[in-house]
């Protein structure tokens, strides 16, 4: 039996979150031969919600929970998390201007950080689920200069499964049998799906497809897909947001079997865009690190879509930008190469006392 | 591949099918090797709501999912499946005394039975999920008299799961070390959770339990755990629930592996238990059927909970009563020694056509 991994879920006791964590428990995310503790944060006032949710997890009796634990605050959530799931956020309320949207989730997501660079193990993965989970992970990221930026993603993964779903209907094939696809840029109405690389059954996709199609109807239902599911089910996408949450995560973890997955992660220049935004890159995944899949063609169009999303991803830094604390990519370098890579805290958590340890839902 | 089989779900756009749904899709009841169509069944008036759900369904792009079918009445819906997980229950609002209880959902699940017994494939696995599950399920079995009544069972699984999870929690083990766990009667708070044969990890659970804890604490935690989670969750078990439906129809299908669950099934006169009720026994299951586990100890204690929890089941049994067709056991006999097996339903459905056929979300 292998080790268990701790894995922090914030916003634990939201609607996603209630999707996502009976998957993680039931191993869809790492495997069933892999257990997990999970740590699971609140804000206070949801403790007693989360409470429920906690025990209904233990009324599942699942084999790979090997423990739970609560906690108000991420300094307490992430000690020793090999993996976090940045699912809590703070929605757009009414009345709310998107300079304040953008600075309440700052707030948020700097202290976040602080506590992955604090109290996580060294090696953790953070995805950024919450919304605009780009500049969240952004600020995430510049507040946590002990870890690398590659360390961290935002989602655009649900982007992703909804092109592949949509386009696997449209053309009547499995949605695992295409591959090539990548959403492009920002989780926003700006976001690129990008279709001229890939392939159905190894054949061109947009050869198969009228390009008005692409262009007036599928890149607009993808953009704005959120919106089109609130229309009809009269709530947000919870379950499909978490099933990309554990996809991204698990491809991240145990690799993506060649195929190109959307990752929203620290641009490196490629492709032109510029660096040192979260940007959402056609990806490969094995032994546990992503590559940017370089040399995928671009048309006229496609450079153009990107640009707009990368436009849009670059004010929204700006408008944060005082809150970010410096880019210390020169200091992060040496101090990389001074520490051994090793956590303060003991990962290698007895699976049966961990079950049953008094703090298992307190 | 295999070929896919047919499962309905019906209340399918409510909470706890928002939990199932996306886990059945995922592998986690039949394998990842299984690849499923989905037959969801919901009341005219939640359509455009399950229409929502079937997108975000399309939007995780599950191999797995051949096909996603929406239907308005259980004739439709329940057209050649395999399975049926019977979610959606009329839940009792507020003044309605229990009869009145028992005989909205007698309507329900009457005509569902009579759409079973006259469209689901002939070997098809229906069970009982909403509440009042096993009168439900008695109403169910009597309205498909083509049907053998061993076809359907109610859910006890919860309260076995639940029986787990606490014991685990309590002893300090995996609830996957524990067996001999049977949650005996009805799915209400008269059920009897036993654990006088019960071990973990290979010794006696009721040598190192204090009998106190398991009369006053254990048995009406297990009893009213529906309540406790509501108190703190502000909403009552979905996900559990859907895990527990989960588990049922996993084990049922593809076996226990020589663990005794419980499930709610007609009772044969097994333990001096009143035959032709839905009652929750000891079961083991392998080969796609279950089977009784007999010659369990029952001392005095539990006897008086099992016969007080029968008692139940027979006064609503007696509430529905003229409601209910004659019991045609013995007609069934003489039409099933009749018939070859076959439905007449096409069950072949090819893999590739059936994803992107014309009514997958309509």
């Amino acid at each position: 039996m292998k080790q268990p991994v701790r894995i922090a879920v914030t916003g634990a006791a939201g609607n996603i979150s209630y999707s996502l964590l009976f998957k993680i428990a039931a191993g869809e995310m790492l495997g069933t031969d892999q257990p997990v503790i999970l740590q699971l944060v609140e804000i206070p006032q949801a403790m007693d919600k989360l409470r429920g949710v906690a025990m209904e997890l233990e009324d599942c009796s699942f084999p790979l929970v090997h423990g739970i634990t609560l906690h108000d605050n991420p300094f307490d959530g992430f000690k020793g998390i090999h993996y976090a799931m940045l699912v809590g956020a703070r929605p757009r309320s009414k009345g709310m201007e998107r300079a304040d949207l953008l600075e309440a989730n700052a707030a948020i997501f700097s202290e976040q950080g602080k506590a992955l660079n604090d109290v996580a193990n060294r090696d953790v993965k953070a995805l950024v689920i919450g919304n605009p989970a780009n500049t969240n992970c952004l600020i995430l990221s510049r507040n946590a200069p002990d870890l690398d930026p590659s360390q961290f993603c935002a989602m655009t993964r649900l982007d992703h499964n909804r092109s592949l779903g949509i386009l696997g209907n449209k053309l009547g094939v499995n949605p695992s049998d295409i591959d090539g696809v990548t959403v492009w840029g920002n989780h926003s109405p700006t976001m690129y799906p990008d279709l001229h690389n890939a392939t159905a059954l190894g054949e061109s996709v947009i050869d198969q497809i009228d390009e008005s199609w692409y262009k007036t109807e599928f890149t607009p239902r993808i953009q704005k897909r959120g919106a089109e599911i609130i229309e009809w089910r009269g709530l947000s996408s919870a379950a499909s947001a978490a099933q990309a949450g554990l996809d991204h995560m698990r491809d991240w973890a145990l690799g993506s079997e060649g195929k190109i997955v959307s990752m929203g992660i620290i641009s490196d220049g490629s492709y032109g865009v510029a660096k040192g935004i979260y940007y959402s890159f056609p990806c490969i995944c094995e032994f546990g690190s992503y590559q940017i899949v370089k040399d995928l063609e671009v048309n006229e169009y496609g450079q153009s879509m990107m640009k707009k999303t990368e436009q849009e991803l670059l004010e929204e830094k700006a408008a944060v930008d005082h809150l970010l604390p410096a880019d210390t990519a020169e200091s992060r370098e040496n101090l990389r190469t001074s520490t051994d890579g090793q956590t303060q805290f003991d990962n290698g958590v007895d699976a049966a006392s961990a079950y049953y340890k008094a703090d298992r839902i307190c």
